[in-house]
């Protein structure tokens, strides 16, 4: 299913789909090792703190604020039976619509989408719900993500409680 | 991200869906002021109420029926700090998805899509979905809205209480 | 809205969706005997119980695993008034998203895609997430479903209790 590799200049809603969907698929199927390497070596992967959203992650708490270790350790630690908020896995189902394409770089596009992450786990149905902000990079075949932002559109995290699982 | 002028005969769902998430996209951040210029200036915009939603709205009570100029106040009245109910505004995240195009008519497309709001507000999460219908006209600068029907597919509106923000 | 007869090797995600679409709408307006006119004569359709996804249906307890002939006595079954769980009908807005196509045969395309119902009923709303995977074959005019498997995200069904319409 991987694209040939995209131009920034002409690279089309549909393609950057593809990609999205693809991503959504291995969190899904908790292929979070496959995940990790859509992303480039130089990534960023962030949600925000969920009371601001717009602040510097440098300077103010952010939920997430990883580089491409951390995030990689954050996989680590989610596939691991000790992480008990996480075994056994939730189960997910997520949704990733309106991608639009808001800048086109000479290397990079960027795109927002909303997410709907539904999510049964011992019998309690939690969803998360907010928008995406990607900087996709042209990789060798497809795409490569080096910026992602998942900010949620909760204003605090009850009812829905901590993230234990990967937006 | 302006589409070109489209043609009602050889639009594609794809140019609707841009439009839509555009749209989506205004309403999302409340950019409330250029959602409204997104209609035409003899739009109407309706919500039927919920437990009759194939009534006529000239006939019955509907949750809202407003032609431009009460589209626009209620868009000032949005605004305003004193409407309690949006200060500070609730955080949303629109899916708009199942886009598909019903009719093709001389200078208008027919569509319908569905859509899922989700609204976190004071710590308190909750969802409208339903189905959208659309007429979309040709703009100077892509489309406008001439008609769009909001219907939830509540049968009523507990548990998630009276509408304060635009759907 | 049919499409021309789609080609195995050549069909695109969007051709894709226009069907599935079709089919949400079909559901979502409780147009159920056209429904199954969408599936071929040797269609499958299955919901596996949800703590066991990718059991074997012959050989354990599915939620759903019906033939055509099942199918449509299930169509006539929801259909009839004393139908009570479904009288009056519930009211549904499904999000078919993140469509793939996972394979491509000679005759038919393997299709994966997620999906969000919700369901309002009696003021009391309720919603069903999953994934959904299609092979998909040409019909005549269009698309026939050959085989739809609806995998609830759900290790349980409580919260949301007995499904009594069609995933």
């Amino acid at each position: 299913m991987t694209a040939a590799t995209p131009n920034a200049a002409t690279v089309t809603r549909s393609e950057v789909e593809d990609f999205l969907f693809l991503e959504s698929s291995l969190l899904d199927e908790w292929r979070l090792e496959e995940w990790v390497e859509l992303f480039t070596l130089d990534c960023t992967y962030e949600a925000p703190a969920t009371d601001a959203p717009a602040s510097d992650p440098g300077q103010t708490w952010s939920l997430i604020h990883d580089r491409r270790t951390m995030l990689e350790q954050r996989v680590i630690r989610l596939k691991k039976p000790e992480a008990h908020a996480e075994f056994p896995h939730s189960q997910t189902s997520r949704i990733v619509g309106n991608v639009r394409i808001l800048d086109r770089g000479p290397d990079a596009v960027s795109v927002s989408a909303s997410f709907l992450v539904s999510r049964m786990k011992a019998g309690k149905f939690d969803q998360y719900a907010g928008h995406y902000y990607y900087d996709l990079v042209q990789g060798e075949d497809g795409f490569k993500i080096r910026r992602k932002k998942a900010v949620l559109a909760h204003d605090r995290l009850a009812p829905q409680g901590k993230i234990s699982f990967v937006l």
